[in-house]
């Protein structure tokens, strides 16, 4: 009956069911299908479900679906096991399927060759167009989704491309000489993923040839993992952002969300401690106006929206090829306008918000002078910390989290104390 | 000399080139080239500088280069123009790309119909694979990037498509009735761009078919396009946590830069207004015990990042398609246990600095209380307001901005003071 409910539905759709079941039950959801789909929806899964799956099967038996997998996918499933499983596993792979592994899983994950798959078309040069399409032919069930054939010399070395659309309307007779397109775009096997990823999106490829050092041709990415990657490096950059210091999701274990969040917790408590140190130095001034305490928190949110909105933008222009870099001093002269005329407004405004609150003219003053310092320099540190972490080669992401949130506390916290203890 | 240079370069790169120059000379660079190279060039610009360029054309001229484009980016482009110029321009268009962009230019930009492009290849399911390959040929100058045919019957319904490689290694006197896949995917036309992209990740598609109320395939999206449309995206939500109310860059104007950031620093205002006129209430706890106003930027820093912490993983989670969702009562009991854990850490070891640091036993512990209370309400907060804001329809990655922190700020305040009130 099941068997019958789950006719013609694709195996993305399964997938998506099961994480509403325990992995025991879905095993016997799976194990209604034929193997191909069965195969297909054990490679949708997410990677931290799947590892409860995986358990679940014989070496043999998950061999049995990785041979239905492409090179790629079987790499990044044979990972997630331990190093006697795997070799359990790929004993049992087909020949061919095994060679192309072995190979692929000497690259790191977060490198071309650990995003490239090893089935692809390879046309040599001097081939007709129909010795092309034959093998066409010969490959087609071990290929998906490909999009032109590659075109390389005796040596394997990469040549060019043709697309399948040239392909299909060119004359029979032809030579792949003389219908290929040279200079295209390809990548090296040790290139980073996040690199790839912005030179597919820059030329709009659907697929990049990798080639090794000595330019032949290993392996081809395809568009749909780029996009798996363009993916994650979002989420990443949003859990820096936010002061979470492992790749952990909300499903995962309490104790691993505990531990992704104390870090950066920590530091927060050890930045406040300093902040209550600091304040101790004006006890005198403290006690004799208490209202003076009144304001640090309108200073200190102030310092920490303004810092997080510098950072934030100089992050994005950094990650933005279209970006135009007007160069350091053009950047600062631009970011001291715009606080300039941000703190104007907000020191004006809330003068008068405190002279009608609180009637006291003088700390209202200073209130509103710290207020327009704080922004000036909260923003100097926001545009600042990105581009020297950038130019040392950290994520400049770093910086829109709770680095800067606080330093500016803190900062903000000195200037106020400062002004209050200059004018009052 | 410099078109010698330029010989063999891509236009990508020339329009990342051309962000080194001012427009006036950046045209005489444009002007080099080809005229389909020129068109090529001026599509890749980014839309805020395109505008400055198409100020030094003539309405005459911005036809012959859309002539050279796809119906979509012609229709991206004209959106940029105002009406007058729009209408100038279509005027000149080729005939059969007027009445496609005529038709694009029905939809907004957000939805599947203002991603869509007209040209695509379409086969009669009645037609033999032989019809199907000179259809190809006839297209194959106005169409790229295509990777299947798309099956419609007499009625332009949509049934099926053809992927460009069975075509190629199917008998030529087979029907496309034969060999057409159906149960393909298909978007309509109003659906918002967001969904599309999540269609064509889940799926791994190149391209999707666009189908309009009543079934008839319209048009076709592919993912080079839903790659800018992620991307974009993400970028969009960066601002949001930053607390950046418009679509700015860094590179834009002063004013544009202040106007965008204005906003949300306003409610950061309002909200440290409202914590000093809470603070005032305790007027006379503070000047008894000085010390008390010291531990407020510790209180509201740990809130604040607890809360981010909190909403980001719930916005993470309601954003990945692979995410568990336990329910309600488990996320908010796991929350919790999280809550607790990190509370108890926090606050016993702040209790052994302040112990150290400042030696007062009673405040110290009563700080400690405190923050182990904001750390378990600021949990609640971040947790619930990104649930809140999805259920009725809002972007849950809001509650992960100023919003969320200024609440925290006064919320961890009321706690604190509320806990010295008793305990003190
Ligand atoms: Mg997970
Ligand atoms: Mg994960
Ligand atoms: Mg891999
Ligand atoms: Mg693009
Ligand atoms: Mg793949
Ligand atoms: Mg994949
Ligand atoms: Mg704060
Ligand atoms: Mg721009
Ligand atoms: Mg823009
Ligand atoms: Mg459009
Ligand atoms: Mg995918
Ligand atoms: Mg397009
Ligand atoms: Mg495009």
């Amino acid at each position: 009956f099941i068997r019958k409910a789950l006719d013609g539905v694709k195996a993305e759709d399964i997938t998506a069911l099961l994480y509403e079941f325990l992995p025991i039950d879905s095993k016997y959801i799976i194990d209604l299908h034929a193997i191909d789909m069965q195969a297909e929806i054990i490679r949708g899964l997410d990677p931290d479900i799947r590892k409860q799956y995986l358990k679940l099967y014989q070496p043999k038996e998950l061999a049995v679906f990785l041979n239905q997998l492409l090179s790629d996918d079987t790499a990044d499933i044979l990972h997630e096991l331990s190093v006697k499983e795997r070799e359990e596993v790929i004993a049992f792979l087909d020949p061919e399927l095994r060679m192309q592994v072995t190979d692929l899983l000497r690259y790191e994950e977060n490198v071309a060759g650990g995003l490239m798959a090893k089935e692809l078309i390879r046309a040599y040069v001097n081939w007709t167009v129909v010795q092309c399409v034959e093998e066409i032919r010969k490959q087609a069930e071990n290929v998906s989704r490909f999009y032109a054939v590659y075109v390389v010399d005796d040596h394997e070395k990469l040549l060019g491309k043709v697309a399948l659309q040239d392909l299909i309307i060119s004359d029979a007779r032809k030579l792949v000489a003389d219908i290929y397109e040279e200079d295209i775009i390809s990548v090296e096997t040790y290139m980073e993923d996040w690199e790839v990823a912005g030179i597919m999106k820059k030329y709009d490829l659907e697929s990049v040839p990798v080639v090794n050092v000595q330019g032949h041709l290993v392996g081809r990415i395809t568009i749909d993992d780029v996009v798996d990657v363009i993916t994650e490096q979002a989420e990443e950059e949003r859990q820096i952002m936010s002061g979470i210091s492992e790749n952990v999701e909300e499903d995962d274990s309490i104790w691993r969300n505990t531990r992704a969040r104390l870090p950066w917790l920590l530091i927060g408590i050890f930045g406040g401690l300093m902040n209550a140190k600091f304040m101790g130095l004006f006890e005198a001034e403290l006690s004799r106006i208490t209202a003076i305490a009144f304001f640090t928190p309108l200073i200190q949110a102030t310092g920490g929206n303004v810092g997080i909105q510098s950072s934030s933008l100089i992050v994005q222009s950094l990650a933005n090829p279209d970006f135009v870099d007007e160069g350091l001093w053009t950047r600062l002269i631009k970011m001291f306008f715009v606080a300039l005329l941000n703190g104007l407004v907000l020191a004006l405004l809330v003068l008068g918000a405190n002279i009608l609150l609180f009637g006291e003219y003088r700390l209202s003053t200073v209130v509103s002078i710290a207020l327009f310092s704080v922004v000036l320099f909260a923003s100097f540190i926001g545009t600042i910390t990105p581009l020297i972490l950038n130019r040392f080669g950290f994520n400049p992401a770093l910086a829109a989290g709770p680095f800067i949130t606080t330093t500016n506390d803190l900062l903000g916290l000195t200037v106020y104390f400062f002004t209050v203890h200059l004018m009052l």
